[in-house]
């Protein structure tokens, strides 16, 4: 089988430990994340060989970056060094009613001032059988569009699968680009469609609700509009507070219409990255699962997530599929 | 606006991290608190002046105390330095079914050895609006009692507002002063009484219960023997275990009654402070808001603080708000 | 009153703070255990006097396994000195939905090594009362069964009381000896058993179920079986997820059948060792207070477990009977 | 007596613990730092009222800043807030041959982008009788260096002295300014000149060595075309290797030519901020004592801030003076 | 051979770790110690049964400090229990010229209010052979110097050696006592003089300098003043800085003076209890070689704390011995 | 150009930080090594292909020790997982006079227990251009031997480099190897030897001393047995003591002798792995400069590896040349 390719900013993810603030202490822990980069560490930990492209700056910190994702066996060869330094983001993770809250340092970041001539895309898509992009790297810089745009060009091309997590933040797209254009031009060149009534509504400029039948007509609009996508997945996330959540999923793959049961996290651990491992978690399964198993998969796998601190999954695929085999009370493993 | 004024012992508070005990690690943490110390505290994250009179040790321990003080901008210039040690509490934090414990060295601190002759209290009150006291302060020695008595005293007659917590805690009370006396005497300077039946039943000698009428008539009773308070504010806290509680609050203020909703704390970071946030709140809710309002307030104030590592609220006017309003899901702050 | 001797392997304990993995963290605590010594070291939390036999390796390894014996007052002057290693378990705590996973390296240790010769039970005994064992120990090698059938055999000789756990793992039992007959010879040396329906089929090669009756049904049997044995107690946990465990007891004495109330463990800390914290209250219990009131205090001490970090059980008597006296809302002691 | 007046960059500096590299361990610390600040602080530590002029993120991480630098009684009341981050610098501690490294991610930083209408400058020097600049302010964008010479144009006009520090740091001045002609301009402001050779050849175009004789000769000249200038004050580092150097002073006062000896600081704990310490110990020192003494406790002020972790010298005055006075055996002081 | 016997405070020792300061770090670390306790546990580490008398807080801290002392095998079973706080002492390391400073919160703890009706010295000194004193004990309150007294003399009584520290420390001795009347009185009791010509001046009124036939004369003055003393033993520091010191020793014991070579710690790791260490190899050696090996001993041992971070020694016997054989160059061990 | 093979046990390392003993603390930290993993992760950081050949345990320790491997870039494809646990390595770093201690739990490791049959050599050396042995490989096992001695056999046929550091070390060899057998055996193999006198004299049963001219001797000699080696490598360490160390280098390479100066490492990090950074340094020079510069370049990699933590040298080629050129007073590089 061939590579999953992932492309978007690395990200030097800096917090307290526990749920301090920053100003009750002065030591604090480091990961590197990134939504589209959780993703690939996450399919790289299932065993399947994933390719991340980036920019990382040309320092130790950047230097640092690379050896992370290494470690998770992901292929850094065509990540590209330059002058910028590397994004940031600082979170002080809350609790209970409190929310977590994150501060970033990225607007002008190694990655926001990517251009195509950096990336040689017939390289990096070699051996590629499918392409993950999000919403936030068209929302950075017009270089970042463009190179996305460039690369999913190819990679329909080459008939890679493409899915599309086409998150819309508002506090981005700060460069002039308007959101739903961009959007709806990249998801053109997609197959998959990873996102919920809000994201449809968002590209379609449509109004519709919460309830399956509003997400089932909303489904079916979209895939009318963007005929390449044949399937719609949406993670459906209930909060208690911050330290108590459930996850389920649902999807519409233009056959029938799917709910998983709500898996409840009565402890959250760390929520950063649950989306990126649902997503990860749905491209594995499309390629080993029928839909319906794909989505339980990636339901699990998320639900997972949500009990390792950090932004990356470390659950193999074993222990995604132990959840779904309903062993869920946590027995100790000796 | 004026002043908040803010008179009372500075603790170094000494503890193992999570929920480890002294014997098993020799790592610790310290912070510093003390109940009235840290209503001033969470004043002055809400935006308004706050100077916290006291004393402090003369050596790099109290220099330590000083620069936390100042670091959330309370005014410090009414400190005075002591060659007595800081008074130091240890904190074993307990979770689920077991207790936290506290152990005191305070006995003969920098505060407990205070006399009349160290506070210009005219000084100290020269832009003070509003006084805060409680049980505390005149439990410790004949001179923290009777500086404190001094600042009141000026404090009304400057017109003051005065607001008391009359925590009774036996522990203490070492140095002969009659309790009740005490406390009754100094009552008699306040306006805002903060405490349940528990604390009214101490002054008047009382045996009200725990119903919200009984509530009423023991408030009743209260202002009616003590003519300066105006208004009661009780908060109540039901704890399913140390990890667990939930927090609201009833108020009888001469006028009506008026109770909250529980506000649930599944995850409890951290309780010690939890009461002076509520009185931090409702100091800061009755002189922006109406009666209710202040109340809500210092409810929100208070749960908030459960959230939070060490004896501060860190909460803004904004995140106390946010809460009342009913955003309590803790989503994600970008 | 005399010593209660335990005996078994001490190992050293390594594990990530808080719910991290290896591979996210290269700071790592230990703490010491192993099955019998959490036992003992309870007891003398208990105020008791304790005796551990066992191997250690001559290093300095193996000095700090001593020094730590030693802190919580534990007779070690029985612990012999061997050229091998000692042996050490890693640890990565689970949360939620995800289980604990332990990883052993202790099947060549110091105490795997141990022989006959090695140990001089007349010396060890000399003012031993009880003595317990559990299965792990006759699973380790052919030398640790030998070594306990000796202590076994003079300990019934010279009247003490033993006290059997004898949990079937069978991923140890590596070195040919048939588990269900080792098992058999050693709870013939046996006066309590303490245990539930699995370990009772494991030994008598039944098919009993669950349900009280056939707890009961199955007790009786093995009380046939094994005449020396009077009692059986059971510990039962109720496991919502990694994170949410509920526990309660059940005992069949030959004369009643008990049971007592689930304690609602709704935070979990750390729950190894709490199945020794349950024998070691039983220890304490049946030879302070009648058969129930003992299972109370067993059932309590080792729902207080769950809330101490480590292997060991920290609660001291008074600590479990304020439990026991429903004092379970964690309450701040000053 | 009045205000001490700092301006410029607030950074927030981040590093692993000891000499460890960010690919060593993923637990780091925070302090906060910037040259000017540093000089700042340092002086606030001596007991003199210190005014800093910045500008932060309005977010966690600019409130922390603030924090930070209230907690050393330096007044941030012209500090503003900006939508731009926190400039954050990375730092790995060498050792021995292995140079210390510093990663930058300063360049669009909420400092950077400062601006002539952001600052009040008779607002801010309402109080001041000394500014102090260096030649990193002017090197990082337009903005700051207009900004910084709309106050000095008006701290000389108000008659207030002014120490420059025109460290020129070639790696900066990225926006197109001429560096000589900048820092030219900016000495025409000053009159205390903190410098060696390497600068007074950088802003006369000279080509002076590095002996005594050159460097009186360079001063000279100095003087002669920055009349405003009156003195010149040469801090000596002397290296053995990264964990061992030795610090002495030499200078030019129109007067006279005096040097210090050697302070020898054999083990190294953080040279950041040294060159800090020192012009802090001459601001300080040219107010209260005469020219030798100023360069003799500006001296002794930068060997003892290399046994401080951090930016911040935390040196009092008597501690200064102690090592003036030979106490530099370090007896333990109880 | 019987016991060696220590009696003194038991304090808590608390340090930001590595060289910083309490206003960096909010996280410190603990241990415990005390002059006579450090000799204990170091005499107790080269394999000498030891018991200490004191008292301690009833409290979790006390507890730990039980569990602290019982690790290192010294006998606690005449510590007593007390109302009051342990003491505690704060330390910041200093560096190269920057000294260590320490605060102490000690005048109102367990063991200052110790009383002769506390300790049963009949009980105590059972099994004692030697018991060991400072100056420091006596200088604390009446009651303990009260204490010390009554051991010292049923000690003489029972024909113990008595070794004497007599450190005259100024900034205790605040109950009343004349310092140099209490040391006379003690050393009436003693036969081991520790201590070099300061100490001697101390107790003689007498002022001789350093060199070395000022000591001999000095030695041969008090050893005929106290007749019972017969040796008087000498450590000789010589500071370069707070991180690089040198230690030797000489003798007077009536017999022949001698004097050992300087050992070099060019880097200082912890210097508190280095004089201890001194002590306690001293004591050890006295009773296992000649005079002079005895000090060669104790000034090895001395050398070998200084490389231990805390108050106590860790070193053997045969690394103490090691280091006379001149194996210094620290060769790695396998 | 060809991949490096290094073929050796991989280690966990534990140990506490910092001069701490394991009885001072239970936090430790952990990396991994290996003399023949850190060559190859040195050579890594030289930017050179490299693939380490081993045997891991299939838990989640090996799974980390691959992640760590990895993240340097070091090929892991040839690496088998076994179902015996990772070897361990206990470290106590000493300081000045206090040797560092070392205790080893590896006698049944994963490594130990290969077999030819684990290790595919043919694919393991397809690109392969040199190889590396050290004199820890067959001292562990007859498999380990058995392995090695096939990879140097067809890496001789294939015409490879095979460099060689034969070091003996006597607590190994415990499995009936006689060592200078083995050795020999093995040195028919090798083109360069890397060791000194005491390695020439053990394998080759002679006695030559320490002088150039033995040196040279002894090379001769040992070239003229082993006709294949063509060159001798010797680092020499001068220790003043734990912390202080001075390193240098001499070589005979058939033609001539020649020697570096020492490089003086006053304050000495960690001194683990410095003899493997020199083997690596060597491997890396001999390839790109002639012999001489090749032996400066190893010398100058040694000495920066004493100031790394842990067991791998970071520094890369220009790190290494930049000492080279004489640029070892550290200075800061922004």
């Amino acid at each position: 089988m061939g590579q999953i390719i992932t492309f978007g900013e690395v990200l030097m993810r800096i917090s307290p430990r526990g749920n301090k603030k920053f100003v009750q202490s002065n030591i604090v822990e480091f990961y590197f994340g990134g939504t589209e980069l959780n993703v690939g560490i996450s399919i790289s930990n299932f065993g399947i060989k994933v390719k991340h492209i980036s920019a990382v700056s040309d320092d130790f910190i950047g230097d640092t970056a690379m050896t992370y994702i290494r470690k998770f066996g992901v292929d850094t060869s065509c990540i590209v060094k330059s002058k910028r330094p590397l994004g940031v983001y600082f979170l002080e993770v809350g609790a209970v009613i409190r929310p977590s809250m994150i501060s970033y340092n990225r607007s002008h970041s190694a990655f926001s001032e990517i251009e195509p001539t950096k990336v040689n895309w017939e390289n990096a898509l070699e051996d590629g059988e499918w392409m993950h992009w999000t919403g936030i790297t068209p929302a950075l810089s017009q270089g970042a569009f463009n190179v996305l745009k460039d690369g999913l060009k190819l990679a329909r091309q080459k008939g890679m699968a493409v899915s599309a997590d086409p998150t819309y933040r508002s506090g981005l797209w700060k460069y002039g680009q308007n959101p739903k254009e961009a959007l709806v031009e990249l998801l053109h060149y997609s197959t998959i469609f990873i996102g919920g009534v809000n994201e449809i509504n968002e590209v379609l400029g449509t109004e519709f609700g919460y309830s399956n039948d509003d997400f089932i007509a909303a489904s079916k609009q979209l895939i009318e509009e963007f005929p390449t996508i044949e399937k719609v997945f949406d993670k459906i996330r209930t909060s208690v507070n911050s330290s108590w959540h459930k996850i389920r999923a649902r999807m519409w793959n233009s056959i029938e219409f799917r709910e998983t049961e709500d898996i409840d996290i009565t402890h959250v651990v760390d929520r950063i990255g649950t989306g990126d491992a649902f997503a990860a978690g749905l491209i594995y399964g499309l390629q080993k699962y029928d839909d319906y198993k794909a989505m339980e998969f990636a339901s699990a796998a998320c639900a997972l997530k949500h009990t390792y601190e950090g932004d990356v999954n470390f659950a193999t695929v074993d222990e995604v599929n132990n959840i779904i085999a309903g062993n869920i009370t946590g027995r100790l493993m000796r």
